[in-house]
Formats: C-alpha cells, sequence, structure tokens
C-alpha cells in the first residue's frame, strides 16, 4: 500500500508542550505549572447563560460568521475596551476559538512562497500553520536584553521582496512581554513603508498588569492591514467552549468566512449565547481575576528573586519566563529533572522556538497554595543543582 | 496597497445553497424547505447532560483527540451499529462537526496535483475543500437512472496514474441516495487494485429507512485504506453542539490530530459531554426521528406522484431530490421563481454540483404541517407552470 500522507504535514514537528504533557500524564502527583489556561472555572453567570440556551433549545445552527446578536457585542466591546472599531456585519468573524482564526487568516492570505516573519518566542501553532498554508516562517530571535518585544531593527533585518505578512502576538506566550504605543510606533511606520500585512494575536489583550493593551490595528491606516485575533478563552476563562473571534477588512473576512463556512461551518452555538452575557456583564470578573493574576506574578517575581533566578518582569499573559543558562543544561534537561526529582513540570523555552533555550515557561494560572509549594521545591531543586556545580 | 488575499481561496466559489438563502432571509414569511438540518431540539436528557456538565465547571480543555470517556462511547456505539471497530486510543480523533473532519483529512492526505475523485451531486464542501488542500478534484456525474449510485463503470473511468482519493457520501446529500452493501463490492475491489483511499462521509448513516447503512470501511482490507467521517449532528440532532469524529488507520488519524492541534486546538467540552449522554442513552430518539422523517419522506414522495413529478425514492438522509426538467427552466429559474411567486424556498440542484442541473433538493426535516402546507403551495405552482407551457 503507497502512503497516504501528505509530505507536508508529515515534515511539521508535533508540538513540544504537548510531548512534556505526555511525560507529565505518567506522573500523577506532579504538580503542572504548564497548561496555558486560567485555573478559574467560567463564571458562574455565563454558564448560566449557557445553560438557558440549552433549556430554551438553541441547539441549531447560526449563521456562518456568527451570531448577529454576538457579533454587535464584540463590536461594542472592542470599541470601548481597545478603541477598536469594526462593522459587525463586514469585518468580523465567529471562530472556534483563536486558534481557528489564525489558521484561517493565513490561510485566506498566503499564496505559496510568501514569507510571513514570526518573532519567537511564540505560541506553538503559528509555525505549523504558515507551513500547512505553503508560507515560509521567517523567524526573528526575540532578546531577554529587549525585554523580548520586536524592535523595528529586527524586523528590517527579516524583510526580504518575499515578506507578505507579520505575525505579532502581545501580550506574548510565553514570554508575558508586552508592546506600548510608543514600541509599536516605528514598527507601524515599517509595515506601512514596506506594504506589508498583519495577523495580531491579541488573545491576552485583557491581561496586562500595570498598563493597558495598545492594538496595532488602532494606530492610523493600520487597520486595513491588520487581522485583529482576539477571543474568551483566556479573559473569561472559557477555554472549554471554543469562541473566538476574527476582526478585520471587509475583503480578507469575506474570503475568511468563506473558508470557515467550508471547513468548519460555526463556532458552537450554546458558547456564543454565553458569550453574549460574558461580553455585557463579565468585565467584573475579568477584573477579579486580573487582579488575582497580578498577585500570583508578584509572588513569582519574588521568590524567583529570593532564588537568585533571573526572570524579566513579564507585564501581560499568565507566564513567567526564568533564565536557567548559569546551570548549564538544556531547558529540555532542566525540565525533565525537575519534573523527575521534584514533580514539577514546566514547559522548556525551546518549545516555543529554538530561542526559547535556556528559558523555562512558568505559567500562574494556578492557585497561590499551588504556586507556594511548586516554588518550594524549585528553591530546593536550584539549591541542589548550585550544590551539584561546585 | 497590495492584494492581501491568497489567489487559490479568490477562485472558490462561495456555496450555492448560502447564495440562496440570502435570498430567502430577504422574506421573512417564507416556507423554507432548504436547511440541511433536523427540525427537532437536541433530545432533553442530552442537553441536560450539557447543563450538567456546566454546573459541575468542565469548561477546560480537553485532551487534542477528544475526552477518552467520548472516545470509548464512540468505539463502542460504531462498534454496535456499523460493525466498525476503532480504537478509542489511535484510531480516533473528535473534531469540530463533520465539516472539520473532511478539511482534516485532506489536508493530512494530499500532495499537491493529487486527484481526488469526487462523485456529484454531492455536499458543497469537499471540493473547496480539495482545492484549498492543493488537491484536483475529478468529478463524476451520478446519474438518476442508476438512482444516484456511484458505478464501478463510472469509477475506472475516472481514475488515473494521479489519483490517490475517492470521496464517498452515502448516505447521500443532496440526494438521499445510498449504497448497500452489493453496491460497495465492486467498488471495494476498484479501490484495492488501484491502490486507492477513501474518505467516506457517514455524517447521515443513522438516516436510512427499511435497511440498514453499510460502511465501506467494513469491507475486509478496507479500513487501513478509509477514513469514516461521521458526527452527531444529523442523528442526534445536535447541529449547533458542532460534534463530529474521525476514525482511521492510527498513522493517519495521529496526522489529523496534529493538524487539528495546530489549528482547533480541540472540540468543545459541553459538547463532549453531551455526546456521551447521546451515545449511552439516545438511541431511542434516533429511533423517534427516523420514524418520523420516513413518514415525511413517504409524504412527499406520494405528494410528488399525485402532482406527477418524478423523483427517485431516496433510501436515506432527509432530502428529496425531484426532477424539474419538463418545466424547461434551469433549476436556479425555478427556485427563484417558485420562492418569488409562493414563498416556498427549495434548494436547486446546481449547488450540489453542475449535474443538479434540472434537479432540485426539498428538505424535509420540517414537520408535516409545514410540509403540507409547501406541497399545496407546490402544486399550484405546477399546474400554472404546466398551463403556461400550454
Amino acid at each position: 500500500m503507497r502512503n497516504p500522507l501528505s509530505d507536508k504535514v508529515m515534515k511539521i514537528k508535533p508540538s513540544g508542550i504537548r510531548k512534556f504533557f505526555d511525560l507529565v500524564q505518567e506522573m500523577p502527583d506532579a504538580i503542572s505549572l504548564g497548561v496555558g489556561e486560567p485555573d478559574f472555572d467560567t463564571p458562574w453567570h455565563i454558564r448560566e447563560e449557557g445553560i438557558f440556551s440549552l433549556e430554551k433549545g438553541r441547539t441549531f445552527y447560526t449563521s456562518n460568521a456568527g451570531l448577529m446578536e454576538l457579533r454587535k457585542a464584540i463590536s461594542g466591546y472592542m470599541s470601548r475596551r481597545f478603541r477598536l472599531d469594526y462593522s459587525a456585519e463586514k469585518e468580523m468573524l465567529v471562530t472556534v476559538g483563536g486558534s481557528e482564526g489564525i489558521d484561517v487568516a493565513l490561510r485566506a492570505m498566503i499564496n505559496p512562497g510568501d514569507e510571513v516573519i514570526l518573532p519567537e518566542p511564540c505560541y506553538v501553532s503559528y509555525l505549523p500553520c504558515i507551513e500547512l498554508a505553503d508560507g515560509v516562517p521567517v523567524t526573528i530571535e526575540l532578546k531577554e536584553e529587549n525585554e523580548f518585544k520586536l524592535t523595528p531593527e529586527e524586523l528590517l533585518a527579516a524583510i526580504t521582496d518575499k515578506t507578505k505578512i507579520l505575525i505579532l502576538s502581545f501580550p506574548n506566550n510565553p514570554t508575558g512581554a508586552v508592546m506600548t504605543r510608543s514600541d509599536l510606533e516605528p514598527i507601524v511606520k515599517i509595515i506601512k513603508e514596506k506594504d506589508l500585512f498583519v495577523i495580531s494575536d491579541e488573545i491576552y489583550a485583557e491581561l496586562t498588569y500595570q498598563m493597558d493593551h495598545c492594538s496595532i490595528a488602532s494606530f492610523p491606516g493600520m487597520k486595513e492591514r491588520t487581522i485583529v485575533i482576539n477571543g474568551f478563552s483566556k479573559s473569561f476563562a472559557m477555554t472549554g467552549w471554543r469562541l473566538g473571534f476574527a476582526m478585520g477588512p471587509a475583503q480578507i473576512i469575506s474570503q475568511m468566512t468563506k473558508i470557515h463556512q467550508f471547513a468548519i461551518m460555526t463556532a458552537p452555538t450554546t458558547s456564543q449565547y454565553a458569550a453574549v452575557e460574558a461580553l455585557q456583564n463579565g468585565e467584573e470578573d475579568v477584573e477579579m481575576m486580573r487582579k488575582s493574576y497580578n498577585q500570583r506574578r508578584r509572588f513569582l517575581l519574588n521568590r524567583f528573586e529570593e532564588m537568585g533566578l533571573r526572570c524579566f518582569e513579564p507585564r501581560g499573559a499568565f507566564y513567567t519566563f526564568p533564565c536557567i543558562k548559569e546551570f548549564g543544561m538544556t531547558s529540555d534537561e532542566f525540565a525533565s529533572r525537575f519534573l523527575k526529582e521534584e514533580k514539577v513540570a514546566v514547559v522548556p523555552g525551546t518549545a516555543f522556538g529554538e530561542c526559547g533555550e535556556g528559558f523555562l515557561r512558568i505559567s500562574y494560572a494556578y492557585s497561590i497554595e499551588e504556586l507556594k509549594e511548586a516554588l518550594g521545591r524549585m528553591d530546593r531543586f536550584l539549591c541542589r543543582l548550585r550544590e551539584e556545580k561546585c
């Protein structure tokens, strides 16, 4: 029998996070600081709206682009929160989480051989989705000394005649880096000069600390060049509901909707009704969760300092990205030994790009109690490693 | 500003069904026999299980391939109902409806230029999904005189050196055709001889009348060559839940899971818990709905006969596909006039392939009352058309 598989797909590497979780699964008593999802249940009033919609028998398809009621609520919320003004009718697509939005945007925009600039470390899906869409990923290694922000120099150096798209993902997974309005200004200038487009994954937009999120699409002249990806998973603790959205120029959104219609049909109906409630009455929940994440963030940073572990201060998302270069091990070796010896799971930085070598992603979407216990074990582990070195 | 869009995507035609629905939307008092989804609410005990899962706070990601509990339930159900034996661990992927399963299977298997044989008329997503995956669709025009089944002669004539995959979709949308075990036998022989693979969309497997569904994967030697697509939308009236599954050889399923993990992440969690209940305690509901569809099917066929409208007897799904060639109009003209003059929406056969010209898809996923009223109007319309011709 011949090979049933696509050459392209076989070449795509499986997720490095996933590989690590397989190890963790075999250790049921391990503490995991590895997962990229909120530890909070979805707020009750949002779940209740999902329950109502089921009780009322709203179990049918919605329109392909999503419930108009939801799209209007998204439009209002985005305008109010982030000064992003998009038409519910023409410039918005409700997707199966942010993930589908990224995949469909890339499928709609890439011609074979188009280069897509991807600043790393970053979330694990971008690179394979670029490759699946026949694009050529051009990675930029973001630097710890720049607080893992993209600099105009780095961007310029990566641009060629074939560059079409820049993927931006701030607040960033895994580093927690954010880019402020003034950080983005020179980037915007280059994007316009070089006639590029941006796919801006802003799924963590609500989770910034001591500052507000700034969307690149809010700069003059950038709305027509940007697809904004966002969703309910991180901000409203709604990962399992699988609901996100993409906003952009009508011309691009209509092609994305065509792909979505054929490949996915519609986002889940119950989730769409619940999401309307989230947008209308969920801001206090978001605030509560943000405060709680911030408290944990500070706890982690303080503990790292006590342990003498270098860590750039993350201003967004719910991850820290401490540097472990002093121990002379790869991230993978460090994480494997830490899991084996102390039963704490963290993700090697290399899962998010080669330049993540020498770093770990430690999530703080866990209770303070779990964090305390895990960091206690980490302290013990680091002491042991330092003793070994002597 | 340059063109942001992919050439390939721009060339893909929008759905012909959708185009027609846009017209219907402007006529709120029209009766629609156009939609491809059950008119039943999801059975209460299944919705209740979704509600329980929300009450319990099960709002997190599941594993990428789907809840193990659900995969085990699917495995048991498929074995019991269709003699299909698949491992829950290695040979199964829970998807966002059947739609995602089809898209991901094609993405996992096609190399650029591979030919995919597509018997038409068929559901509107296959062709664009083949094109999106860089495959070359090779259509076969199924014939009314063959009861819209695929014949071995037709299949042989379509096969070239480049053929890799055959898409089978029986029970069929839009014709209602089924293929029995003896119909499939010569097809199986060719598939093996020519070393081809099959993507078998069996989403309507539970909706067959006076006969049981036979899956091509149940033939000896075909399991290793077939991806079976199925789901909960049609059989359990769960369209809005967006839940399906793909079953196939471990080698293919693992690559599909990789794509699914990056592009979609997981299927919705609430839907997965509800689906376990559907499989464990939903067989009576399926039986009730099947009986009801069958009653409506007979009603439509009787009425067509009374009107002198030729219609091949569909044995599956919930569609009829009457022939309107005698009226000397295109399907599109007929459907447009019928909608305009009698306010009844049906779908032109050409929405499902060019060979659908001269036919209409009329769904019977509507109450007998609606069907009576709509068919009364159709009778009047046909009389008028026949008078015009004299």
